[in-house]
């Protein structure tokens, strides 16, 4: 099995961004840390550019995206179009509350064409949705 | 380590109900299944009453709930008073991926004073939430 | 044919509750009489308790409901979502006309889930459910 | 006792039009048949223009009006002033359950001056509003 | 200077409708004293049926309109389309004071397309509509 | 019989001010002239501050008010509370037609509570409002 | 091929109404330009009366409808049911861009219920409609 | 003079729950110094049960209520009709400035069928209810 | 301990304006058997104009305001300003229930500024007020 | 003359995305036919990405624009400003009607600037856009 | 060139008013550091009531104004009715940055009818405004 | 010190785009301009791609940003979460007056984040915002 974690715009400044929100590990070292402990094959892109996430998307071939789409989650109906319209399940994240924050926040317009949502969890979101897709696989 | 799952409204029917939604499995054949494979003790608790969840989670000895408060998740502020004044952690689940059904079930009032929200994963989402209290005790 | 009446709260107050709405006849005097004049099997239950309202509703086997939410209607996603649930159909009632009252009473949320709906005609709406399921039973 | 309904746009064609929602018996048959079960004399009147409606309620002398305006129960403001001038009660329908439709067709103009309303049980809300004159007229 | 009054639907009721709304003079008596105090040759057309009202008011050849559009007034684009399309001035008058009614009669949608709005003032709200075109012819 | 007119903020600049919406006749011009040609005594009062409007309308004996509050219009609550308490009637008068305008300016939180409104025919709904005490002296 | 053009209130003005928004050619020239451009046989009906415009649509056999609705297009929910009733497939065209306008043109209550929309391009809107039967016509 | 003091949803963890909000005296502590202080004698009802809440207002008789009804305030039509269906006078309180914490704290339900609202004091917002019912008993 | 009582505008009407909201005592008596009544010393201070009440709050040195700023309750961002500015507590007060009157007396911006709120208990409100001070005094 | 076609994200899938919605044909196969089918030289530009659609409407010279800009219709101020920045007129297409799907899809921010707009007729909506340019060429 | 400042409400207590969001220091203090500092006349001037800000801009004859008016900024269309009636330009300046506070802040009625705005630089803010008229007097 | 100037899309037409509202000098020519008259090093960057200016943002290193986001400002969550990651100062400057203009302009999703904003004084607006860093440097 093989998963591909999509993080939007800003999620590469994880660790030092905001750290009272977000925490101060780095997206990095929390990844290498997953993929140990993950029996699936992870790979990760981050782009700050929609479009590009849009490419990514329409191009990679795996069994489940995992996406933190950032700020993009709120604005993006292109984005939106696209997990519609490909195959693999995806999964959506949120490494903070996003339901606790501004109010701009708390409805993301990718959630209706997601499998489901995880959120509030820190970096363990992104874990949990690895769950999913590893328990889903020995059922 | 100890975790109840506060079931609310209707979710009784679960397997009966809707199956189109919620699915055709009960939910006893799926909490047994669930307490076989989970290190941790798990407890259950379900009512139709809005109080009684209340009195449930005041008076509740564990390490974290997971509750799916049914109907009541959009119009109960008692309940999310109630989570609010309680000291364990509370991990809010819901069957179906409520962000697509109907506007009303979009914004749950519970959410903001939870530790996470867990959506649209059918019965699975349960075992995601205790499988974050199992990493969580892990680390 | 067996029909169950479900009054939601403060309709056991109906006779003496605000009788420029409701009328100064008693609900038991007008039961009584509609059972009288009825050929189905009348039987009736009251509750302030919303989720008691729920239990009954999950528990009565009938063939049909008439329900009078009260207050309820307006504000219970989980009586909504139990009717939604259950196998017989159910007809919503209101003595007053609902319409021409404050703006949060103009919506129903039950009505959508139900059969159909009257409302305006005092007591009177009750009895034309009644000939609704009696109607239905002749053709 | 001599009843007349009136029959708003596009209502002649019932029975043709969209019969998933208003099913395939003409309204002609079933007006026959109501007529003769019947013991208050009924008069019929259709037309698709607003101010034919009420130009025919402010004209015609009856015990009482059935009224189901279609699609100007959402939008005429001067039917609903008509029905506030003239004397008779009237008594609104609607065949389909209009509460489970689009949002525009949940909130009529109409009910507030009308005595009572019953909708979404399909011609039978006819025969319904009828049973209430005829109630009315016993006691 | 040839003046025409236009009045809308349920404005022939005026003097039986809702008397304590509309007082209990009926228009034509008030017309006939209007057209005896007033140097203006005043015409007159009522009707229940918009399309007729824009009919009119593109065929009818005058110094100017006066119009009272009752339950339109709130709902017809189609008569402002007209009002914006003809040559003669056109006064809105209203006899009750329609911002003291219902929130649905406060905005009217002829308003930006007139000359003038006059309301509240009984049935002189048209003696004031004449009296400007009177003041206007002497300037 | 006495009148008197109550100007708001800024009326004291007519004739100066935005000469496209308010014309170039200065109001002390046209005040002279409406007094000349009216049969009441007519009084004047201008001010800039709301509480001193206030302060004149509880204080001033007069037949009759006839008030342009100018930008307060559309957001004093104070004004409005003052012109329901006082015996005199209170007639609202716009130079310009505000439904035209921008939204902030389409009500007037004062109309409510004023016997009637005329707005839109420029400096003469001023004449037209005592054309109002006028024709009701006469009557 | 057999198209019926369908035009509502005030359309009969174009050419003399509002120049700057409809140009300054009458339909009936354009009419006539366009049926001898055209190979389908082109029919042509123009009503100020909503219903009488539903009649139409529901008495005359075409291949398709080209409906300009004008006023009736933002308000007519009876326009609508009746295009949703009737068989012949109908193409929505307004000769002005109407997102460009007062915000209460911008949504059209007929479009969800028509084959497609054109607009803005003038008078040509008509003949791109007649474009789309025609090319159907040849595929 | 007997007075009810009602509390509803998670006010019996007055005193631990949120204490930055609620202060830290327990609610049992602060009754007793109530009662000791007061002329009238105090009764006193906690429930988590919105419809247990209802029978006991419904069931006691007493010259007044104070009710507090926590999260029940801003949703329970069935509380407000409760209310506005018995006799004695009931005054609503709160702890905390209602006014100043979450938008959805900001309306109460309950406030328009009560005699008057008291909130933002503190605990001492009940002792300024029961002074309500003194000074009345004097006067 | 000193006491000033704020009145807005049209305070100064109270026992002549709308008595069936207001009553019929004069506020003058009132504030002699108040001041004899209490043990702090009252000062009163009443004006129609915005800002005078403003340099009042700002200038008056004393243990606590009890303001009712009339109809600027609900519109004056300046005296919510400055009573977050200033030293003293200050406790609102209104003599009507707002939130059964028009909608836009619902929400008084001063509120989230104030220590609390008393309203509804006509005249009474203000020796609450008081009542508060001296309870606060004597713990 | 020379016309290009940009197409916005997703728009590349087209023939396998969500065929319900778009058909099963893919635009490449389309264009050809079109080309074929045109007088007109027709270029062609698709991207994912929103500020290279800004680019390539900013440097590419032709005599017509045809966009169908996808999800970014109804989320881009910033291509909508570009639109209103260059010169050659600019039609807008969609290919499903968009008035018949979820709500954020029924305005387009883009239409306002743009010539026109077509849509709902598939494939043939972008046929149309061509028409348009070509009957212009020849009048 | 003389440049006046306008200070609205409160802000005479700017130096002990709310120091974490308006600073420390006094307005005179900075005024006279602000006067030394630059080319331009400055005159000043401060009230605390609505109608004496706008009869100051009226008789004030400078080159231009500079106006913070506190809580009027968000009220007052009095006030921008002045600012748009007089001829000096008006730069709007807040000391915060008010798209930072409460929604009620975020929208100033002054701006549209302003030359321009500046804003959340403290007082920092006033120097920008009189540097645009000190670099509009060089070029 | 150093001073980055971005701006976003569109912006590299002005002196050519809608001259009306953006005036006839290029921004080339204004900016070697403003480098001449200022002490501070400016640099300037402008793309058309929303996340290449988050790249911009977060890998240049300077004193100050000053932003001008053009049409993403009203749209761009991302790029607001960007400018709440980075550590220099951000000011925001518009050339024209965007409350003046559409009400989807009004409202800058960048404001919050950023030191400041200034707009409305043409291409100045730049220079001022130069002069706060400036001012800045030497207090």
């Amino acid at each position: 099995m093989k998963i591909a974690i999509v993080n939007g715009p800003n999620l590469n400044l994880i660790g030092t961004r905001e750290p009272s929100i977000y925490g101060n590990q780095s997206f990095n070292e929390y990844l290498e840390q997953l993929s140990n402990d993950s029996k699936a094959e992870i790979i990760f892109f981050q782009s700050n550019i929609e479009g590009e996430i849009i490419d990514y998307l329409q191009k990679t071939s795996v069994d489940g995206f995992i996406i933190n789409a950032g700020g993009y989650s709120h604005t993006s109906v292109a984005i939106r179009d696209c997990i519609a319209s490909i195959i693999p399940p995806v999964v959506e994240v949120h490494i903070s509350n996003i339901s606790a924050r501004e109010s701009f926040r708390h409805e993301s317009l990718l959630t209706p064409v997601c499998s489901g949502c995880i959120f509030g969890f820190g970096l363990e979101s992104y874990r949990l949705a690895i769950n999913f897709f590893e328990n889903k696989n020995i059922n």
